[in-house]
């Protein structure tokens, strides 16, 4: 995960890119997730960020002038991370490692925001709109992506509801991380993610229309 | 949706059944969601539920012993209502069925309660259990049910891991419902439910290996 891509500054705030600048945002992008598991949308205060930085507040909104723009900036900060799309030349490849990385990610502090900030998304459309930007758009296009190139190596047929394809990607794993509490989901050793990547895996190349070994 | 199964009185609670007390219980259980959508988990008090259900906050501790009972309370009062499962004698009637059965639950008020308290389900291990028991205990049961009958009728080969499939139906409803916002799926008229109910029906069932038409 990687904060590099921080929200604009608004006017008025420091020149971007002074490495005390970056920690001081760095360390309210973590508060805010913190605030937000521990209280969710409705009961974090942009106080109780700001203190827990160890910032004034003042500080905190020569940046995100509300409490909506600093959750909105803490998705944006903290959007799933995918990593590079590297192109295995086999279908079963590509698609195991973008099963592996979207586990990593829902495990990882992005999966964590996405929980706590899915109710409020209900009803605040900017919300519902920067978690769907930062997280649905980013496995769409790599889900898109991997299916192209699988059709061109004429190992499937031309997909035609590639987006349902990326909804069967999403779902499961999200349904298994955020439902399914642990000991419950038939997994071995390996985290529950991990462990439905992997099941899920050959149910998907069959979706696809992948002949059986 | 029903609140028949609603939670067992405690000691000292009234005779269960009487109308009067049926509507009070319906009526905080009203209250209550109404409360979880509004404010979120930790937002929410007893004394605005009783408030707003219009009983005094004894009356509701009678029944419901704390914050937590009560929530639970309501995700078991709230548990998705799956409807029946009809036996169609084919796989893709009994599946299509059991995919909008699940669209239908996620867009009324069981879908709005899950939805609110996924974040706390995060660190709250009696709430994540009783989401499993209400959420995916029932579904679970229903496709294994059905890929049972289709089994036996020799439409598709044994499955291997049934709980997947599992996954497979909930996870992208949950999904497409929580993360897409209106207008961003690429649905027509329908639902966003129904719509991906629809798109979804043709994958399941290749994965489950059924032959193309």
């Amino acid at each position: 995960m990687t904060t590099d891509h921080l929200p604009e500054s608004s006017a008025g705030a420091a020149p971007r890119g002074r490495p005390r600048d970056a920690n001081r945002d760095r360390a309210l992008m973590d508060a805010t997730l913190t605030e937000l598991q521990l209280h969710g949308y409705s009961g974090l205060t942009t106080a109780a960020v700001a203190r827990r930085a160890g910032v004034s507040t003042a500080t905190l909104y020569r940046r995100w002038r509300s409490k909506q723009d600093l959750v909105v900036g803490a998705a944006q900060a903290w959007a799933e991370n995918l990593g590079p799309d590297i192109d295995h030349k086999d279908l079963r490849s590509d698609l195991g490692a973008l099963l592996q990385d979207k586990a990593t990610a829902l495990e990882g502090p992005s999966g964590r925001l996405l929980r706590a900030v899915l109710g409020e998304a209900a009803h605040n459309r900017a919300l519902a709109d920067v978690l769907f930007d930062a997280f649905v758009i980013p496995l769409q296009e790599r889900v898109l992506a991997l299916l192209e190139r699988a059709v061109a190596r004429q190992e499937i047929p031309p997909v035609e509801d590639p987006l349902v394809v990326a909804e069967m990607v999403i779902g499961p794993m999200v349904s298994h991380t955020f439902l399914v509490p642990p000991g419950q989901g038939g997994e071995a050793e390996t985290s529950p993610g991990t462990d439905i990547a992997e099941r899920l895996l050959p149910y998907l190349l069959r979706a696809l229309g992948v002949r059986e070994p």
